[in-house]
């Protein structure tokens, strides 16, 4: 037993016989432990964060440990034909449709030890804790710890619960991605390509979706409020835009006569910020990606090519932003001489929580005595596609300083504990229901 | 003979027996097409554009046929330690200093057919004309292909020019430039780099240094003025700018929390054009490479590294253009929440071309019946290396639509013929003087 061991132990022992319907928040914070060694770079710490990027051999090895968390917290878990686990705990009418819950453990190159790892890990817990203290519930219970939340960019991901919502796109599986077919990668995880239609849910298969997850936002954090209760995932547009302008020589081209792309993406992306952040709310509108053409210091910039993502709860925001910026984009493109073409590239609808959920989340709030505050969910998750099929909620925990995606993503270990057992809570109450 | 020849000797013929003080425009013509065939694209025409990058095959076969027009026009060509091609034609009086003209014969990758290909080619077809006639001169005269002029950044190009200024920096010979060390390259070309000292010419080596060259920009196209006459070249900064915000989720972070380093970039860049633009005069300002960092469309960008070049014929305007974008930048820093720093990266002073030299070309003009104007150089030349050991005149003829370093560069040949008149007129008046 090395000091770390020894420490672990210690605190196991100091949380031990947790009270029957509280989490043990000291072994959920050693299986958080347990799990950040998978992905963990070498000679690194906890703090060093992770690479446990989906289908990779570290996420292999993550799987494999959080199936044995399943097996000692009772579950029998299994690997459906996308790679998602899914475990089942019976309920004492065995004919209702259960409650499910979970979350992802693939993490983004170099991110954090709480994203996916939190919800993943309190939802084994929940189990663990009922299992312990012989809890028994009227559904079923089921956890679901979906494959590829993550992927390298907004389609690849989501990739488990999109099978699961009967959404993978025609030659996906066909796909190479990361150097490795889609369909191999799946097989790699235990799952199989040939069947993949069998990972599909129906509409009511089950009674709520419920996951927990760190905000990866500051809202909650700055506000010193411990519960996040999501009023939904907010709807995603992305635009591709090319600004031609004339490369030219950057000491023999007057002023006026240049027809400079940059200058004219400068005015564009400053266009985006104040059109989007002039009425309140808690709509976004970012720039991240643009590359120039020639891109030399001595040469009038000919080409830009930009992106323009706007993200709000409701579609109809965001679709008369983008017809403000269209109509401030023609203007630009005027004044600098260039050409402004803007094609839409992505459109992902919100996902709305359930009222209903959203409501029992804060009553378990209030019984556990924990202030909490309604938030839209920026980010995407697996959430969003299990809204498709039922009623479906989340519950935020603060992250320190809003920081996400970043070794430095942090949540506090008692958020950790509070999160889960709010979930524990709600889970309870929605396997009760009729 | 094919066609393309048989055409040309029609055109020679047209064209011969040309009055003593004037060149012959056919054979100027013929000399430049000839020129274009080292470094055409496989399969193109003239319009095609070159890429002769220095050092190159091509370049070495451009010398080549560049040193048989010499030879041609009763010179006998030789390569100094730099690389420079040199030829003299002697006075009658061998004792003053020679008048010292040419150019360069290099271009950038996929260039155009003037750029230097002009003044090169017709320094020679002023002595071919000269010698066809008889006409002696008092002063000596030296014809100048200069070496490696374009590079592929500032401080590589000018080479050849500034081996003969003195100004070659510590250790060039030995960087690694396009995969070859700058010794070896000027080998290739029949320099020795062991003896790169022997290029350096002693201020008073010559009466006066003058170059025809195409305008690059659009000025004299546009007012439809056949000459320019160059009042210097102009003074350039460079600055290396780096900008630090903040990478966050682009869904998750709310606009008043976010560091975004592209939008302070993007009012950086607005504001580098509109501090250039108040103020009337021939200033310019560059942000022509920008990259950011992650780049990525839901990423908040955290890093942006951009350039600004300035270029005005005073330093002094240049020096107050920068402070008020230093003071600009500090503002948008602090409404930004971001870090700009920004980093002097180059400073080349102005050549500024001698007032007599000036006002012999505009005499050659008003002898000749062309129109001229005064206009500074954007663009750098071997002339500003020359301009620092005697005075200095450059002659431009106009670039149709101001294009130049493209396949589209074009100067008419009646705007070159009348180039290469001024010139021999310019010569003339000079080698007379005392």
């Amino acid at each position: 037993m090395n000091r770390r061991s020894f420490l672990g132990a210690l605190a196991l022992t100091a949380f031990a016989k947790p009270a029957p319907r509280a989490v043990n928040g000291g072994r959920l914070r050693e299986h958080l432990e347990g799990l950040s060694v998978f992905g963990r770079p070498a000679g690194g710490s906890f703090a060093n964060g992770v690479s446990r990027i989906a289908y990779s051999d570290a996420d292999v090895a993550g799987r494999k440990y959080v199936m044995q968390l399943m097996a000692a917290a009772g579950l029998d878990p299994r690997v459906d034909a996308a790679g998602n686990i899914l475990a089942r705990r019976a309920g004492t009418d065995p004919a209702l449709a259960p409650v499910l819950f979970g979350s992802h453990i693939d993490s983004v190159p170099t991110g954090g030890n709480f994203d996916g790892d939190l919800g993943s890990l309190a939802a084994i817990e929940v189990v663990h804790t009922l299992q312990e203290s012989g809890v028994a519930t009227r559904r079923p219970l089921e956890v679901a710890i979906w494959a590829n939340e993550e992927g390298f960019a907004y389609n690849n991901g989501l990739a488990g619960s999109r099978a699961a919502a009967g959404h993978l796109e025609p030659g996906e599986l066909d796909q190479v991605w990361n150097g490795v077919k889609q369909g191999d990668a799946i097989r790699k995880i235990g799952g199989d390509p040939g069947r993949i239609a069998d990972a599909r849910r129906q509409p009511g298969s089950f009674r709520c979706y419920l996951e927990l997850h760190i905000e990866q936002g500051g809202t909650l954090d700055q506000a010193g409020i411990p519960i996040g209760v999501v009023e939904g995932i907010v709807a995603i547009d992305r635009y591709d835009v090319e600004i031609r302008g004339f490369a030219n020589h950057a000491g023999t081209t007057p002023m006026p006569e240049r027809r400079d792309a940059l200058l004219a993406a400068s005015y564009l992306t400053v266009a985006v910020n104040e059109i989007v952040r002039r009425d309140a709310g808690r709509q976004v509108g970012t720039v991240g990606q643009l590359t120039v053409s020639p891109n030399a210091p001595n040469i009038v910039p000919g080409l830009v090519r930009l992106t323009i993502e706007l993200r709000d709860l409701r579609s109809a925001t965001i679709a008369r932003l983008a017809e403000e910026i269209r109509s401030r984009a023609a203007e630009i493109a005027a004044q600098t001489k260039t050409a402004i073409s803007i094609r839409p590239a992505a459109h992902h609808g919100e996902a709305l929580a359930a009222p209903e959920v959203q409501e029992s989340i804060e009553a378990a709030c209030e019984k556990l005595g924990l202030r909490s505050r309604r938030l839209p969910s920026g980010a995407g998750h697996d959430a969003q596609m299990m809204a498709q099929l039922g009623p479906m909620g989340m519950i935020f925990v603060p992250s320190v300083a809003g920081i996400s995606h970043s070794p430095d993503e942090l949540s506090r270990w008692t958020d950790c504990t509070n999160g889960a057992n709010v979930l524990l809570e709600t889970v309870l109450a929605w396997a009760q229901r009729p």
